[in-house]
């Protein structure tokens, strides 16, 4: 039983996630839907693109995954699939697979072939009209190559990496506030490992961050602290709070680390 | 593997769901079950009416749809299965099956059956006493004639459809608003073709529109135009903004359409 | 195919509920998934307990329920695996599963055994590293018996129970704000058979009740009126409205009820 998993910014409010896999069991009987999300912030590539890359190493291989936040629909863009790590990737090719095609030896190819997509493919809703159906057909047992040819000029987005400032400490940004408020930055504990053991400052929002907590409970209810979260990203937290409403910002704002050597 | 939908205005808070999805897969173990959307205003029959009017189309022959959106549970209000275009609906006989009863050859039944519903019925929520029972009982293979005899008086709802005004324009109204922010209306381009040729102003909340866009891309951000949806409906849209938002108004606003000749 | 269920407070915006539900898949590829709900308030671990106890007594024999809310999660608290009523349940050892325990012949594990956790264990990500794989190996046919002995000092929430005042009526607490504004309290119709027959006032936010309906439709819109709700405790409800907003109160509000004799 394959499975295809969603990421989109469709909501839960409307009729468009139960069309897609309508679509999907049409073509795919036996195929396994899972949600990741459907409350992608609406057009945020960046967000959806780190959801999925959150997501997909948890998953077997084989698994298909439809990532649709698509501001360009009805445009010249191209749909793409991409292979990396063993599982399939269905998008529009505008980054949103970026995270993924920095996995070594990624694929990627433009869907193009008529027969499989809807008959009719609307201008508005390639979701149900060209990314259903591509993943269905490939849970189906189509083969890759016959979607369209590889190609290599993908587009490539640019979300922020922590940079040197010129002072010596790092400037990085927050990739996402999460459900709990955790503000999750782009600076990840593998680029970053003598944060364990030298002294830190984290500077975000005008408050200054020295503790780096290896669990909640050792903090005080209300606390906000630094810890890696189970993504490897260094998060900002709060206690039973949430770090966003404390320090009153989120995705997008920026973030000093300096290291004491 | 049947499919089974589930359409209602439970919301996704409660235990209400999978208590329903507990007793289908209690019954019919097989089943393979689809959430539209819980998020329907709570008791909005003609909402959910046009949710899965949308949704259906597009799910494989013989899937059944579970539509539960019933101010009047507990009353003498009459429980349906219909079947229509090949497909199963189950739901509260309030009219929010009316525009599936719009396709031809339709058939009607009350469900009637204490042997196809829990052996307790309670007041307050049929969802799980008696549609979800119906459902499994369908999907295991019971046979509709079993749940009730056939009726034509079934309640048709008179969701509005546009009308012609005295001055020669169409009056209309706002099914919903999406998601997106997009207005949804009840001017179906199957009944309107010659928008796509003929110069048109859309009016609505003060608002006059006179461009009907293919794609999103051909607009400017935050330029409020109109576009045929995906459902064949007229709405107005706003390129990566909302128009309920920008116009300040949502389902039930009245729209009209003047279409020069 | 074995039923997983998922109670949690990670909400549907992230990539939580995704990554665990791939975790589940990747040991247990037939395991029938089903979300009870991911929006229990965060850390509230009283709501969790009352919503998996509605919700369970629904689902067939042999299913597995996950119920990830854990304030203490990095923390010496246990994780736990009980079995009671033909059913599952995976938790950590909070209190969340003190409803489930008041069932008899309920049996109580510790999951201590490594190798049926991921092989690293987050410190902060329990519901993938831990509880996911439980479930899934629990699903693939893994003995109780091989996650961890048995236990009887597991932690017993004391959620309220009504209590007599000095006066002669009952204290009892409102459990839950439902999706409708239903405020769920803690009396329970077993416990208070004798409301059918005799007088009540029911008191909460100064607001005095003394009509029990058996049905919404016998109500009149907006009025506020008590009713036994389908899980069997008394809920102060508004027809066609919302009585938590009505009187302004939620979880936790005192209610206090005064019988007739």
């Amino acid at each position: 039983m394959p499975i295809i998993t969603l990421t989109t910014d469709f909501g839960s409010a409307d009729h468009f996630v139960g069309t897609v896999k309508g679509v999907i069991l049409g073509i795919a009987p036996r195929a396994d839907i899972v949600d990741i999300t459907h409350q992608i912030a609406p057009y945020n590539v960046s967000e959806a693109a780190f959801t999925i890359a959150q997501a997909w190493p948890y998953f077997p291989k084989g698994t298909i995954h439809v990532v649709v936040v698509d501001p360009g629909v009805g445009s010249a863009r191209r749909a793409i699939l991409a292979q990396a790590g063993g599982q399939y990737f269905v998008a529009p090719d505008n980054g949103v697979l970026s995270m993924i095609c920095e996995t070594p030896r990624h694929q990627v190819r433009i869907i193009a072939n008529p027969k499989l997509m809807r008959k009719e493919v609307s201008r508005t809703f390639h979701g149900r009209d060209v990314f259903a159906p591509a993943a269905a057909h490939l849970a189906a047992g189509v083969a890759p190559a016959r979607f369209g040819k590889k190609i290599e000029d993908y587009v490539r987005a640019s979300f922020v990496k922590p940079h040197k400032s010129s002072r010596g400490y790092w400037i990085g940004v927050v990739l996402k506030a999460d459900h709990f408020g955790n503000l999750i930055t782009n600076f990840h504990i593998d680029n970053f490992p003598e944060i364990r053991t030298s002294p830190i400052e984290l500077r975000a929002a005008g408050e200054r961050i020295h503790r780096l907590a290896l669990t909640y409970s050792e903090t005080e209810i209300g606390e906000v602290f630094a810890i890696v979260g189970s993504s490897g990203y260094i998060e900002i937290a709060a206690n039973q709070a949430s770090a966003a409403k404390t320090l009153g910002c989120g995705a997008g704002a920026e973030v000093a680390l300096e290291i004491s050597r």
